[in-house]
């Protein structure tokens, strides 16, 4: 165990002292590695296929005897067409703008003492997965655009899928002059994860992807703060004002567009002023789409034949096509029932009134909070982010769908010509301009 | 414990509820109610002095009896000089523009499709602090103003202090209409810090004020992210085309303008080039401060009489008038120590080259690098912002001298007009404008 630990933390400090090479390379350089990085999975393919050949056979055998999901296995397989989609991912991170070296604000602080705040990479990332070899390009890829070396640790079942998709990378990328040797690092199949998740001295910052309940042991088993989101409870509540036939469409849209995304919605509100006529027919376009619908007492004397929600309903993720529905007496009983139940995700209302959904937009807790659209519009493509590192129902840093500006942070340089503080204090002190240049 | 740990619960669900609607309070309300704060921090200055006179005797007897510092007492004495620093740290929060509701991007994501990101309060900020009972209505403002409930949690020495001044704030915030009850909590005396530490469903941010060694404790027991930094490791690199009169000028200032800052220099570092002749002065110039010099050997056989540093100086933070001096071989051999033993906080080059200050703004990796100038401008105050919540070494979130920004996070709104997700999907997909809006 003394032995493994120390072989991690070398494969951590020389993503550390990569991460510091990395930070200062140029976009044209950054481009030129992602583009071979792509070109390189083309040309490894039939390596790539018949590692991940081996996995599954040995994935279908612990399926049979109980020991992996079906739902797993089915992730971990790879074919050509996910090769190819693996590729184009990775070109199209080389054409987003560098998120590094962005002036985010200058200020003169008195003459020739200039304050720039620049934006920089934050170091580290650790990427934790379970199955889905196709994290490795995707993460791997945006690490390297926005300047960060990357760790990564994936499940056992994909390790031989893993490795040769990590080793084609590495080698594509630094054969570019500037990438450093040691920017991503591949933390070997057997090890705990919670080896990774004690390495605060190491890792700045952790992705983890896979289930709910892979994400919920991340975050409670580390100090390293975790961008992404356990739960994605969203909600479509219709007030009175609202346009029924948009109203409907939304809900379906937002219950089975994609059920088991995390912006799917899990529970409908309806204002019991319209409840009357409305969700009778709303709970009938819900069957017709095949929705196991779930209702509160008033709805289910309004709607014939919906199954009883139980209280844990208004808690429930269901990822699957079942919603609960209830009747709210006013907005602010839909707007508390939200910020109590829901996960701070995402939250949409229905209104034709300006000041229901001003007074929804200022109460609602989440990160994203829509008006006659659909919850699920809440992705970092649709918000034309150009890629997507996850969603995050933090409250620091990050929050909502976050693309590359999630792994930067800023520093702040000073340019001085001889200023000392001595000067700017007592009774003669020199007195600061603060002049705001950017 | 059951009983306490419940109180405790209730505070915090409080604040958590009075968040939601501080939330949404007007900046002319805000500011009418921190001109009422400080108010009544002068209108109940006996009252205050009264209650600081009593933790103050008892402080005394802690001290006779060894169970509290000197230092501490020191920090816990309030005076009506102090209070009228308290009010007018309020009054100058008060003008600060609002943090809360700025329009940070607009993107139209196609027709009757816009997002807007918008700033907003993070929610619950818990303060952590030892003595210094004016961290109340410093960290009371600053909350307030940025639209977040606040949980107080002094030290039980100053127990009688904080209680006054936080039913003064209190009483007078919420006179002003729309300032809900419950947005500032008092954790009261005896309770473990731990306790407050472990409430992560109801803080959102921590907030510590005290040593660092306080500042490392809770660092180290929470999972709650905390806005600061426990060392302050700083340096100051005398490049070889320094000028040297601004070079000693800078080192000086750096380290002794106020030796007990976080932003004060603890080890100064010389190119070899210039060192045979520079370092003695230099030497001799920190000496005429009263200042002790630990050099390496290099140092020692240039400069006659200093104490030799040992390994453990290179990573002290000596907070006093001491200083550790090193010869290095070249810029890079500058940067290197640097990274590995500062505190990723304030290091300041002195050059008269572009080329070396930007290797060295490039390469160091700390929150604030310099050149030219200083190590003490790293402030909040200094960098124009008005108000300092903290310095923070963190590599997510807020990083350097952190004002009201971090405070606040942000949340998309997006207001479509009966948009759903399925219309952007498949062969006959609709396609996403994304154009900028701001």
């Amino acid at each position: 165990m003394a032995g493994t630990d120390n072989e991690l933390k070398k494969k951590a400090a020389a993503a550390r002292a990569a991460a510091l090479e990395l930070a200062n390379l140029k976009d044209s350089r950054k481009r030129v590695a992602l583009k071979a990085m792509a070109a390189a999975l083309r040309t490894n393919a039939d390596a790539i296929l018949k590692a991940n050949a081996a996995d599954v056979a040995d994935a279908r055998r612990a399926v049979a005897s109980g020991k992996l999901s079906q739902a797993m296995l089915k992730r971990l397989m790879v074919d050509n067409v996910k090769i190819e989609g693996m590729a184009e991912g990775v070109e199209s991170v080389a054409k987003l703008p560098d998120p590094v070296g962005r002036a985010i604000s200058e200020i003169e602080m008195d003459d020739g003492l200039i304050l720039e705040q620049v934006s920089c990479p934050i170091g580290v990332i650790g990427a934790v997965f379970e199955s889905r070899p196709d994290v490795v390009p995707q993460i791997s890829a945006l690490c390297l655009k926005s300047g960060n070396a990357v760790i990564l640790k994936g499940g056992s079942e994909a390790a031989r899928t893993n490795r040769v998709l990590k080793d084609t990378l590495c080698a594509a990328a630094e054969a570019v002059p500037g990438v450093p040797a040691g920017w991503a690092q591949l933390i070997e199949t057997r090890r705990e994860v919670k080896s990774v998740l004690a390495m605060d001295e190491y890792i700045d910052l952790l992705v983890p992807r896979g289930s709910n309940e892979f994400v919920r042991y991340i975050q409670d088993n580390t100090r390293i703060p975790v961008l992404g989101h356990a739960d994605g409870v969203c909600h479509v509540y219709i007030d009175k004002g609202a346009d029924w036939n948009l109203a409907t469409a939304i809900a379906i849209d937002s219950k089975t567009q994609y059920p088991a995304a995390c912006n799917a919605a899990e529970t409908i509100l309806v204002h019991k002023d319209i409840a009357a006529v409305f969700l009778p027919q709303l709970a009938r376009a819900l069957a017709d789409h095949n929705v196991e619908v779930r209702g509160c007492a008033a709805s289910r004397r309004l709607a014939k034949g919906l199954k009883a929600a139980k209280p844990s309903d208004w808690d429930a993720e269901y990822l699957d096509l079942i919603v609960s529905l209830k009747v709210v007496d006013s907005i602010e009983a839909a707007v508390e029932h939200i910020n109590k139940h829901g996960s701070k995700h995402t939250d949409s209302i229905v209104t034709g009134s300006n000041k229901a959904s001003e007074f929804f937009f200022k109460n609602v807790d989440s990160a994203c909070v829509f008006l006659n659209a659909s919850t699920r519009f809440s992705d970092g493509f649709r918000f034309g982010k150009g890629a997507e590192i996850g969603i995050s129902t933090n409250k620091t840093h990050a929050r909502g769908p976050v693309g590359l500006e999630g792994l930067v942070i800023y520093k702040y340089l000073l340019r001085g010509s001889g200023q000392i503080v001595d000067d700017y204090m007592g009774p003669h002190a020199k007195k600061f301009k603060h002049r705001k240049l950017r």
